[in-house]
């Protein structure tokens, strides 16, 4: 509610200020081709990053700012949208870097080019579930310690080179009743305590997604939200979506 | 905001209704397989119609009721994102029938299949964009006249076996200032015309898309909400899905 309020409060500012003389004027963005594409370079960039969830089947050759072929179908195609609808004289410059399968080292491997290169103002990082999930499935050897470790290098490293950067962190989540959340999954509580630990420590706003999701299943069981517990369903990216941008708004 | 207020107050009643005796509990949706799959009967189903606006690179083998692969990647998956996400107990069906190209007789052509046969509740057509584009690119011979005539009989073929039909009008419309946009698309206006006065006879609820983009442009350039005029960015399906939602909650 507030948030909202928030918005409509800063989209009568931006109108005001553009029929100031003196000030930017509306329609300020330049044509450009491309389906939503939008080459300002005034607005802030934001930077999704991830596995499977923040991927959600994005085309990788559409790998330009606010192309909608390359958001991908889920929680982020939903914050894309609304970011762009809501405030289009903002000027974001909106990424999607999810990368399905993904454990956070191999963030590590492409953080040059798929974080740091593109000099993100927001950075979203959503990892951690296939560090605990490929344990079980593709005896992978990592450990909570590893995930968590691995975590704070990769996040000194972007605030060495990037020290303004807005810090964004979801918490992997894993939904109960999903077809493959089995009572192994408890091992999977550190990872989710390490994900906080890591978000205090830099400080950056936490989205708590397993309990907006346990929240959620008051209401509907896991195959509503999240079939297998893991990839959320339309209904389940919409409280991704809207968790998310209450996180960035504050 | 208005909207906001009551859905939150429709979730307080729905909350407390299930914390009645003798009342439907919650969790009432049986479980099912498939991304975000809900075989409830309870709820109303929601169809949409129309062409490429609508199919939005829909996934055709995916045609059960809200399944995300099925939905597209436009203005239809952010409102069924929405109305599943916002609420779980209303047991919605949603399916996605938009075929890309399609002009008003090609719905009637697969209307018994893809609209009389799946018993909606809730019908929303976006159709007519092509019904005039056609006559320019394809030698189309239709006329604003063919379109309104077709567009009655359809309507009057679906109300006939459909007499409780919530019906919902959205306007075709042509972002100025697009790549395909010429000053020929004068002649589009007489098929918005035709579509409203549809919408009053029918009396079904109709959603302004044109004077929508028209004010968004305001904002922002075509290139931001629709680059070729035609088919909308993200941030273009933002606008038409709060459109929408707030057509079908009045």
């Amino acid at each position: 509610m507030s948030d909202r309020r928030r918005f409509l409060h800063k989209c009568t500012l931006a109108i005001l200020a553009s029929a100031m003389p003196g000030l930017p004027a509306l329609n300020a963005f330049p044509e450009s081709s491309g389906r939503g594409k939008n080459n300002t370079s005034a607005g802030k960039t934001i930077l999704f990053q991830g596995d499977s969830i923040t991927d959600a089947g994005r085309d990788r050759g559409h790998y330009y700012p606010n192309d909608g072929r390359g958001m991908g179908g889920g929680y982020v195609r939903m914050v894309a949208s609304t970011l762009l609808g809501e405030e289009p004289e903002a000027g974001y410059r909106i990424y999607n870097r999810g990368i399905s399968g993904n454990k956070v080292y191999q963030l590590a491997d492409r953080w040059q080019d798929d974080c740091l290169q593109l000099r993100p103002d927001v950075l979203s990082i959503l990892i951690g579930v296939n560090d605990f999930w490929h344990t079980l499935d593709f005896n992978y050897q990592g450990t909570a310690e590893t995930y968590e470790n691995d975590f704070r290098d990769l996040l000194k490293r972007t605030l060495n080179e990037l020290p303004d950067l807005q810090l964004i962190i979801a918490e992997p989540f894993a939904v109960a009743g999903g077809s493959a959340i089995t009572e192994k999954w408890e091992a999977f509580k550190p990872y989710q305590q390490a994900a906080r630990r890591i978000a205090t420590e830099f400080n950056a706003a936490f989205i708590p997604l397993q309990s907006i999701f346990d929240e959620a299943l008051k209401h509907a069981p896991a195959s509503y939200w999240a079939p297998d517990g893991v990839h959320p369903s339309m209904a389940g990216d919409y409280l991704m979506a809207q968790a998310w941008l209450k996180a960035m708004r504050g």
